[in-house]
């Protein structure tokens, strides 16, 4: 059994950290660290894992556990981590942005791996320390890589992604009440957001000498969960043979679902799947991508790095049922 | 023309006042009051308003307006009042819930009139303060009253209702944040609801004695809009004399549709109609009754109020375009 | 392995059914029978399910599998199994209503046993047929039954109950258009839903002599998915001793959680968890039920009592994610 | 007052005319036709408007109305004005696509005059037939005029834009029933609507020669009502000139609001305004632009052109309070 602390444990990554551990048949829980709500019970604040965990929230941590995720807001897992020991042993998923990008990887010695197994995953196995990749960084990469991989990225990338509620988090705020959301939609941070460098650090990995623009808008959609991206670019090759490169690239995989017919965001709400549309529109190529923002999108990923840090099955305790409807 | 003051003006009730304001034939908005907000314009708030309104908020008050709202958090009005003075012929219209109950009705010599029209109509017409009905109470009373006024209320009084997140104000909070309310239900002070005070004590003033139970479940709904109240009660009667009564009591009403076919919350929803469905369930009476929260049961109601008190004919500024969908 | 047929394989309570099975480790799909799709891949209709099933649409059937489901539409499940013959070992689960009531039981031999676990374990363990409780009927009997189960339910039951608009099915419908139910609320069927058969059956199946009304309204939601209901009665006796006899009924149940907390309706989505709050209001028992309509208000029940019929572990394969949001 | 007909009263588009007529000071309904529901009152259908309106549907229209407004699915007008007459003065106003293009536009001698007043306000003063526009097409016009009215369209355009439910129209359908519509997202008909053609159309009235590419993909929105538009293309000019090109272009529109602070699409709904947003991103204008699709985008317009025709003030009847939330 593997043993588990959870940093931050009253958000919504952990929360969603937890709903997968619970039924993780190697996970042992140690301890969920929230200094907001230490002595109160897990399941006081994550009210759906009554009768199913019940532990209290801590204000201390175990340092010696096996793995400990960071679900901490973006910027916090520095301050954390230099507050707070943990064994030479201990492996470190950070689920923020601290660590993404190559700058910042080397942090003390401790250098963490970027956590995207259809990019990474020979790296993921032997890494001490991941970084897990962002939500809109997770769907807009794995629209891409298969392109970049074959160095087929050669034009302008235009990207519009809608995100759910639940990616802005559990504090609330005037874009995430309720009366303001509901049937409405509104576009932030256009052509700038925080995921670009990851994103733009991915595609140049695998695609030498990779200085395309990404254009990037995202949404605030009226829905709590998902990410329902689309991406279009100019067609360098045959779209058949676009289609065979995708479907070779992603052939393997457990969580990635390759198709030409049209695809809907429900398709992959509560799972770890990401699902890929490709459709031919003149001399562009329309790529379609979906995942759930907290489970590929966030904490899924982040079991499924773990899985494969540990050596089990990378779906072990991820076949999950999809939402349907 | 009606000079208008507004205070508290950043919240939902103040918005909603501001949308029917500007459309209102008589209405000359004087000042907009909101010391967190002051000198913002109006529109960097309700920013549906940009084009339509071009005044700043203020954190003074002009005392001579004509008529006042008081759009303020329930329980802040008296203190508001202590603090500020108007004019001797200054209409104050109060949308909390401070001088609702007959023993909180007389405050420093403003004798307060419940603002209910279908019930207070002609005192309302020569009151100089007005308490305007809660949102709850003014969808339960319009079901209720036809009954009441004929001594028909002889039974424990069933109702279960359901209110948009509007109803919670402009504040963030837990229940109104978008990923928790999103796709969810619940209920909140069963059985004890503040509304229920004003509400039996419109029925007691229109049916001696009046003293039955009235068990009501309010739910906070999935839509941001609207109050969808069921209520029922043993027949005392035959239904059709119950349908004859209700048609009869609301025959010159200009906001009450009576019908005995089944209703849905979205027809009154943008409007300051109420929608009443009367059914007979065997010995019981089922009576459906919906109304916009914002609009009938606060801002609209609000306005009808100022109409009465004006000598406007009641509609002025109300006839409004139901939503649709 | 359990050898599998679904029969009505295009509806929703099919498609949950195959999202639960793919997943469940003694399973194994032998048919899916739609006479509308026949030929076409069974993840045509259910897309979240392309990558997970690759098996088509069938219009014959197995007549040896060791299980069907009857997912047709209520009151086809008689027409169906005149047509079609299964062998005598076949175990047939009905999840339409043509076998719940005890009048109705007993088809052409074929005795159907009412499939609510936590009311009838020991005969559903043993069943060859089994009749799939209703969603509604599900979320208000377990709500009911310690009280049943000790004679105290001695006044009228009042109920209300709201459904997600997957209870409506598949089919397009004008109570199911998106623009009409979006924001909407209404009810149907008040005080006459076909449910309340069942649910008195059951009620007067533990507390002999049972006879008070149930007065049950039920409301079409604007969600997806659940059920919430609020039910209340009478106290006949203290409180505590009410939570007592709960906490005692449901203290082996793996899929019913009592608390005095307040719940609300997501706590229960994507799972085949019921959650029950117990509340005292003066002299009444106010009872909050929630559950997911699809799964413990139909399929994952239904794989429960196969789980039960074929001596595995009841929460086989329905060890769930809680939806969360 | 102007006597009115209407042609295919029972779906979406005639259903907000009746809304808006009903409080037209100049507006006299004459009929509702609607073969479906002829001799049903019209409030059977729009049940919003029991108490407001009590005439019937027909299946005969009185061809002396001076204007008809023909609600009918797209392609449909051509076939209902070859099997019916109208007097020689009666204007007609087509909600569908028939006669939108040049191509299209003189039909057995009637001429039709595209019906964006933002474009052609004159035309449309001394006009008979308008062919009104479609509500993506609106919006992105609206969006993009005052670019081609000053030359600067010299690249590729691209274009996002989701739209509510009620796009759809009232009949229903596998994507716009309500689980599979709610909180889902998809695109339809990507690069190749049909309302590229009129959007194109008109930017070659206004920018001689314009033949840049319009990249247009549609989203269906988990919404009932607007239009959320993104379109950017490469800044030819100063931004700040751009924004003194589109306040001039505007300054007398009574229902355009150009700002350059962020909008959300609810700013626009249940009116006939369109908000408009202007940003610069590096070398990029970013452009968004919202609408209520059934207000704006279709009845609001309708209204909007009749008024004109009738050398009413435009805003007659159309200043309508926004739907706030």
């Amino acid at each position: 059994m593997i043993s588990i602390g959870i940093i931050g444990g009253s958000g919504y990554t952990a929360g969603e950290l937890l709903r997968l551990l619970v039924n993780h048949p190697q996970a042992q829980l140690d301890f969920v660290y929230s200094t907001t709500n230490a002595g109160s019970p897990v399941a006081s604040v994550h009210e759906d894992l009554y009768g199913s965990i019940d532990i209290n929230f801590t204000d201390t941590v175990n340092p010696n556990v096996d793995v400990v995720f960071l679900c901490l807001g973006h910027g916090k897992s520095i301050s954390f981590l230099e507050a707070n020991y943990f064994s030479a042993t201990t492996r470190i998923i950070d689920l923020g942005n601290d660590f993404r990008l190559t700058a910042d990887a080397n942090f003390n010695g401790k250098v963490f791996v970027y956590g995207l197994p259809e990019l990474n995953r020979d790296q993921i196995k032997t890494a001490q320390y991941i970084a897990n990749p962002g939500c809109f960084a997770t769907a807009i990469q794995l629209a891409l890589l298969p392109l970049a991989k074959n160095s087929l990225l050669a034009d302008t990338i235009h990207v519009n992604a809608t995100t759910g509620s639940t990616g802005a988090g559990v504090q609330p705020s005037a874009t995430s009440h309720h009366p303001w959301r509901t049937n409405n939609m509104s576009h932030y941070k256009a052509f700038g957001h925080q995921h670009l460098g990851e994103i733009v650090q991915s595609l140049q990995q695998v695609q030498q000498g990779f200085d395309e623009e990404v254009l990037f808008i995202p949404n605030r959609g009226d829905f709590t969960r998902g990410i329902f991206a689309t991406l279009y670019t100019k067609l360098t090759t045959d779209f058949n043979e676009v289609v065979a490169l995708y479907n070779a690239y992603y052939a393997s995989e457990p969580f990635v679902r390759v198709t030409t017919d049209s695809i809907s965001l429900k398709l992959a709400i509560q799972t770890n799947n990401c699902f890929i549309s490709l459709e031919q529109k003149g001399k562009y190529l329309l790529i379609t991508s979906v995942i759930d923002n907290l489970v590929k999108g966030a904490s899924g990923q982040a079991i499924e790095n773990m899985n494969l840090m540990f050596g089990l099955e990378e779906t072990t305790g991820l076949k999950l049922k999809p939402a349907g409807f």
